[in-house]
């Protein structure tokens, strides 16, 4: 079974969703753009797809949340059997990357499309998913939509969130018309892929066409406050501070060396990232009184975050002493590393080997909306390459010619999966 | 000569310029405000003080930028004779104290006041002066008002001066009603007195009631970039990343380490800060690509400033070399150590000495107007007792008593200034 996809129509279709909320670089190796949940730019990416999913005779609805699925029953399936589903998301962090997201979306539309033209009607019903603020960073830490469709989280807490603004993401969704009603549920689907870019290197390096995940990471985030005192920079003695921010500047590397000797000694996985501070008041002439650090530790080993973790602890214990800084820690966001269908996984490859295109094993170090889905039903996702590894930045790229070859991969994919009961 | 003013006037109006601006706190020992150049809050504040000066038959007049002096030209004073100026500034850092500023602004009128009760007539006009910007932080990196009265900046650049949000100073000035005409010229001045708070520890250790000034430090502002590449935190391998944060952590703590080594070695009043980071993009779950850090390094020495300056271009140097950032550093202000007037330094002994004061000669850490100002004509500073030395903090703190009698001191050293010819 071969179903090449229309690689034209399926770069045109992020290519378009890539001009909402582009941002302009001189740079020509620049492509980014900033789509944050609720905003007018994430309502205008929202309605080009439901456009899109309706132009494929997709029937769409949209749930409390804001998760979109388009569900697409071909004559020959039983509508009451359960769907297989496809997605991903179409939100980015500041200035993220144009394949992020939008590639699983439009590759799971463009599949439905695919088997559309070739004829090929699977036994289930497919279903065509967007979930609401993967990426988070304005109404949560990430995979809000996911986490809600999984059981999670209740939809009235997810919709009671509040933006830096104090808007809340109920105030957000209606105000772009994508507040619906419902919650979609994945214990009703016989299984879910998502394709996304790999966000790193093992594919480039390997000269593979698409990566068979194995395990996705466990993610752990971490608030962590440091309390010294405020005060003139000109008229303070050295030996008379108490600086914030230069007591985080070492819990910045004591940090990094710990995530260094995890990865030397036990689990060459793991990851760990101070990638935000707030600092206060944060003007050149007057010492740091405060930073707020925001934490982000990963790895497919749940001990091996443990351990990062506890050296964070220990480098702001050591802070208190030597520097007479107070300190708190909060751990908002903890997510289990999570495995993938063994089941959905040989389907893969074998739509891979149809096609002759490379697949390989890889685990995922990102998280992704497709590690909540496990938690409901088999899940399973691939991944396409990604030039230099780089993503959340407006270098992010993967060709066009690589965007249709995992997009093919995962047609056959969803193909074998919708129908295999009949084969 | 004996004139005490009076503290309870002296505290009320510094009291009711704490209303303006002010910020609620529940720990009772915060006392604090925020008033920025050009905003309501500023604008509350100048026509609080103009509304007093004239209430003490002072002649207002507002330059260019905004700088405000009140003439008192006392029945026995020829006009045309130089007049001796006193005063300091209203505007403050984000959530400052209440004293940095609006102590030397109302005790120079204090002084006028008292002058006038006690039936004083010097035989020069005095001047009550309130620079505008000393802070820095909206339109420039401070001293603005005084740098201008200088003749060290021309009144258009001023002017054209944007803030963050790109309004210039001068729709700032003009909307609030304080863009005058002229300048504030201290060639014509005899002589300046500035009395503010101490901001460290010196006075408060000594048990002494004033400090007269004998040099402010010189300060220079770098401001540096560090350039990494952003990537995603959980894909991006620890052997893989350029993390502008962490290169940016080594650097703060390098500053430090050479500001720390110059006090152990060649110079103990010298300082060194990194007060502010702005983190690009700033989310948890990015690795950080760029980092812009503001660098304020300040000693009476001349070489010891260079000393550090050059320490932190070597820590630079070596992070471009291990760490693969790329660098900038850019100077954009930079400010010679200042020494004060003999002859008003002794006009301020001697005032203390009759009311029974105890004074004692220390430097200023801080920049100030006057430092400015002693490009132009003899200056002096006086410097009340700071508790614990907190200050651009709302825990600054100077008891009522202390003010006072600082106040006391200056009036007579303002008389004895402005006399000085008849004696």
């Amino acid at each position: 079974m071969k179903l090449p996809v229309d690689a034209d129509r399926l770069r045109a279709d992020i290519e378009r969703n890539a001009t909402f909320g582009a941002i302009e670089y001189d740079e020509p190796d620049k492509r980014g753009r900033t789509n944050r949940t609720g905003t007018p730019t994430n309502r205008r990416a929202r309605d080009y797809l439901t456009g899109r999913m309706e132009a494929a005779g997709l029937d769409v609805t949209v749930d409390s949340v804001g998760n979109i699925a388009g569900r697409w029953t071909p004559p020959s399936a039983d509508p009451d059997r359960s769907p297989i589903a496809s997605g991903s998301h179409l939100d980015s962090v500041p200035e993220g990357g144009i394949f992020d997201g939008p590639l699983g979306v439009y590759a799971a539309l463009e599949a439905v499309r695919t088997m559309q033209d070739a004829g090929v009607e699977p036994d289930r019903p497919v279903l065509v998913v967007s979930f609401t603020e993967e990426e988070g960073g304005t109404y949560a830490d990430g995979l809000l939509g996911s986490t809600v469709a999984a059981g999670e989280m209740e939809a009235t807490d997810a919709l009671g969130l509040t933006d830096a603004a104090g808007d809340t993401l109920e105030e957000a969704l209606s105000r772009i018309g994508y507040r619906g009603e419902g919650r979609l549920d994945p214990t009703s689907w016989a299984g879910f892929y998502e394709l996304h870019i790999e966000q790193d290197t093992a594919l480039e390096r390997e000269g593979a066409d698409v990566g068979v995940v194995t395990a996705i990471t466990g993610i752990t985030h971490c608030q962590v406050e440091l309390k010294g005192e405020a005060n003139h920079a000109g008229a303070t003695a050295m030996d008379a501070r108490t600086d914030a921010l230069a007591a985080a500047s070492e819990f910045v590397l004591d940090v990094e060396r710990a995530a260094t000797d995890v990865v030397e000694s036990e689990s060459e996985t793991a990851v760990a990232t101070v990638g935000s501070f707030s600092i206060s008041p944060n003007a050149t002439n007057v010492v740091p009184g405060r930073v707020e650090a925001g934490v982000d530790i990963r790895d497919v080993r749940r001990e091996s975050i443990e351990r990062i973790v506890t050296a964070g602890r220990e480098s702001l214990a050591r802070l208190e002493r030597e520097r007479n800084v107070k300190t708190t820690v909060k751990r908002p966001f903890d997510v289990e590393p999570e495995s993938m269908s063994d089941r959905l996984r040989a389907a893969a490859h074998a739509s891979a080997d149809a096609v002759g295109a490379e697949a390989i094993d890889i685990h995922s170090g990102a998280a992704h909306d497709a590690m909540r889905i496990a938690q409901s039903t088999d899940a399973a996702m691939l991944f396409a390459p990604s030039r230099d590894g780089i993503s959340h930045n407006p270098r992010e790229w993967t060709d066009w010619d690589a965007c249709a070859t995992a997009t093919t991969v995962l047609t056959g994919a969803i193909a074998r999966a919708a129908g295999m009961d009949a084969r």
